[in-house]
């Protein structure tokens, strides 16, 4: 194949396989609207609307360049704004004497930016799902310009960036840790520090079901992500100017497929003894965690152990959804079982297909240490940003009328289904003490 | 174009056709959430995705083999799994010399069987609508198990896998009868065999009509398959690395949309005479029905011919519609006669333009030989399958009391829209009789 | 790169990028859909559906050659239907020899019809919006049916089909004129003549906010269009057959990205100013007045301005929404000042990076001076068919008692959510005068 046919090519898959990576910004709004309640699901929406903006300008405006930008082991460039190249720019412009030197990047460059933009709006996505029903909306999109400007950039240089992890054989192909973990870890620190729902946890030990506002729209959000996750994977493998690069694809597909398939499963049959019920909404979560899983190796051809991955993903899910419930930790989505706890096995997993730092110790340990630091970094900024902000905004968390009323009449003055007659909400006068 | 562009091309082409494809999943979804009533349209959703789940392992260990290695005619190897060929897998890990013998392929061999994939999984959807709110889950998940490992592998041999209907001449492009008849007479032979659900058909001769959950999400279902089935007829081409295949797939193109267009204003045009009223149920199966119609030849160079064929599926369509009330057989969501009749005449159609098997009478008979085969086969292979389950799970069909109170609250514990008030249904002594 | 590897891939982006915009008729469907008040939600889908469906023939039978075809300045031809080329019939028939006069013509000829059938069902989606709740259902096809076939296309004669527009330099790459604007001025000329809803202006001043149905199938309208708008903007390149093509394509999807970004961020931030309130409805039309704004110039290399177009194009849409609310004209989605006043802004904005037509200056000339004359022909001409109709139909406006039961029962039978208790509506008397 000619250089500028693999150009071309390469160019092309960042950005179809990035446009299909956008639209889980759709999936991740219909997943979060759908499962919190009717009184909340509008100023959800928003929220996911506009941290998918904030998230594609902050990294214009910095996230890019720190991540990718002269990264020097821990940290790239603060420079601001991001370019094509002068060649590319000159040749556009007609003069094709640039020609060569344009492909010798392989891809253009701000094909390469679309794609991971599209990346660092997926790990903002994260939270807002499990901090729905009780944040305050400036008090999230002030945290999300940070994690998308610095927090996510930071982890990305270290890894992606060919920053230190990297040198040391961190693996982590799509994004297992880097992406999904590092949404998951930002998630839970503000569910910590925001705590739990009014009547969320009894006194009693006993955990409040919330009803979910529309279990067809979660189920909607569950089947986008599914479908662009095969952008995500597909897309990760950086090419397709290749035989190499489509007979790898091809593989990630089947692999992202067939984990995401385990995954279900799995939550099928573990659910009822687990949680002591057949569970809708972990059977959905268990698709999303079988698809964390793979995440982090999707290119291999034993096509069997995907399959494994996914379904020991969809386990460790559900496992996850009831330690939560024990430690008290308010969750409205599932986000933390599905991306951080599935995203940690998935990392692991790696391990047994990558070689990258050595043996299968070396990369074992390779890898955790990998999560550790990550997790380390992402959980101690992200709880100081949420303190910070805390302090700035004088309050992340709504008001207890405001949570009653919800945030739809509340901080929007529109309901998300105001023609709709509701049921009345059961209150428990132990909450407003 | 130098071979391996066209190699890379022809297994993108697979990629990101299938992708489109698997949506389709999300769309029948859709389709039959927001068709059923209330009280079921979260056991629908569960359904759809764990369908999906259970088409794609099925399919990868046993499905592809039975239809696409080895098939001696009637049916193909049960060898276990599929993988990548030995070259490949040698390529991708970095071994040059055996690119030459990968390119000779023409594509991925796992870029293939993805594509596959998503087809199976079409024809379980095309089930789970017509038997809604009335068949156990676990019934439901048994019998797409063994239609998904076995019966659509079966048919998949005799025709695509180069078995005896292939060798006749049959011809049928991207599956009106192997896939999307295939579903129906699968549905058919459940629906029947489950009988109506209560109150359904009145002892007077009239039909109740029972109120959709949610009109919107059923017209997003449409769209959503309307979408993904330019990537099932443009996918089926099977290849994108030549000048005329992408001639061909710009064709097939044009004619799904123009048969689908076509389908829509048959329906408007002939519900009111044949129905008795306008109606929108009716029009939203006229561009399934024109889209299916299409699907057996959509790769020929008279688009107006489309127009005809789609308009015709439409017709056949809203005239079943009233057939299976007459014949008190109840398909909640009109996939019989959107994909079984619809797929038959489709698959008639293709006498008009293809001669692989000689003259227009050798096509057209050997085009009713294989819808008859396919009919017989499916429709007998589920009916003894159906029967099968029902001796094994202690019955398909579940209680009268699970029905009334919906198979949400019933099965699952979680009702689609808990928070809402819903009307009060009216029931009918008759019915518990 | 080889001939014919460039024409597959020229091929191929017209039809995948084409797929995506066909995938935004479903995006206005949802945005319209849950914009609607409950008892109007289900006829507005079957509109949508609809008009999809006559954009596509009509532009088949008639509206491409006009549009494309001899085009002589003002107008093209008045043939019927359209077709592949004789070569590409032989080429596809097996005639090798005519390979390169396919090849010369640079992609598949009904590769290119498809791309533009998609924008002119974009076009028709505007309309029926901003006429929602009021218009009767045959009078809004009819009108479809005659902007789609004559009144779009003539439009695009005198631009993209190189009429007298692009001689004099007129420039507009996706069609934030062609496309938006004209949809645009249909939409305004349908208002004015149907007036607004009942209740909605009081006499002493006052507007009366309408409940949607769903906010969250509104905003993953607004999701579904901006994922389709890659392709809009994209697909608009008309090629990806050179490093040079790729390299425009790349910024082309970061440009559209950066805007759609910087308009929800304007709403956000000039909401509550002009509106007097935090406006989510102002906020998701934000976005889509961004991503508008852009689309008359989207490749470009000077990213940072696609972030200034966007957040300009935010600020006008909620302006015009409080001036059309001044001006009494009511449109149910804020179709207008998205599409027509952030269309006219985009393309204003082109002369600041195109030089068509000479200096700056000659450029904003002749941009104006394409504004009007698309402007006034469009209103014109709408204007008049409106009339027309109003006279053949006997009215384009349903009757007080439709209006006020809604058009899904009294004009289609059938609620968009039947089960589902809803608020009752507060009448005012003076409404009925």
């Amino acid at each position: 194949m000619s250089p500028d046919a693999q150009f071309v090519l390469n160019t092309f898959a960042f950005l179809i396989w990035g446009a299909l990576v956008m639209w889980m910004a759709a999936g991740f709004t219909m997943l979060e609207s759908g499962s919190v309640r009717t009184k909340n699901a509008s100023v959800i929406c928003l929220k996911n609307l506009g941290l998918y903006a904030i998230a594609g300008l902050a990294f214009y405006v910095v996230g890019y360049n720190i991540m990718y930008v002269d990264v020097t082991g821990w940290i790239g460039s603060f420079s601001l704004f991001y370019t094509a190249s002068d060649a590319e720019i000159a040749l556009v412009g007609g003069n094709e004497a640039m020609k060569s030197e344009v492909i010798d990047n392989g891809y253009s460059v701000m094909s390469d930016w679309f794609f991971q933009m599209v990346f660092v709006a997926t790990a903002a996505s994260i939270v807002s799902g499990a901090l729905a029903e009780r944040i305050r909306l400036w008090a999230f999109f002030a945290f999300v310009l940070v994690l998308t400007a610095f927090i996510y950039p930071v982890v990305g240089a270290w890894t992606w960036g060919a920053g230190w992890l990297s040198e040391l054989g961190f693996s982590d192909f799509a994004g297992s840790t880097i992406v999904h973990s590092t949404g998951g870890w930002a998630a839970l620190a503000g569910a910590i520090i925001l705590g739990p729902r009014l009547g969320k946890f009894k006194k009693d030990g006993t955990v409040t079901p919330t009803p979910p506002s529309s279990v067809p729209i979660v189920t909607l959000g569950v089947f986008i992500l599914w479908f662009g996750w095969f952008g995500f994977n597909g897309g990760s493998q950086l090419a397709l100017g290749s035989v190499s690069d489509a007979v790898s694809v091809a593989g990630i597909l089947v692999n992202t497929n067939l984990a995401g398939a385990a995954g279900v499963l799995a939550a099928i049959l573990v659910s009822r003894p687990i949680l002591g019920g057949f569970d809708l909404f972990a059977i959905l979560n268990g698709a999303l965690a079988g698809l964390v899983s793979i995440t982090a190796a999707p290119a291999m051809h034993q096509h069997w152990l995907a399959i494994v991955i996914g379904f020991i993903g969809g386990v460790i899910c559900v496992l996850s959804i009831k330690l939560l419930d024990k430690l008290k930790v308010d969750d409205v989505v599932g986000a933390v079982p599905v991306h951080l706890f599935a995203g940690i096995w998935g990392t692991i997993a790696v391990a047994f297909t990558v070689r990258e730092a050595g043996s299968f110790v070396d990369q074992l340990l390779v890898q955790l240490l990998g999560i550790g630091a990550v997790g380390v970094f992402v959980f101690a900024a992200s709880f100081g940003v949420w303190k910070l902000i805390d302090v700035l905004l004088g309050g992340i968390r709504v008001t207890k009328t405001v949570e009653r009323i919800g945030q739809d009449a509340a901080e929007l003055g529109v309901d998300a289904y105001p023609e709709f007659v509701l049921m009345p909400e059961e209150y428990d006068d132990e909450d407003d003490k």
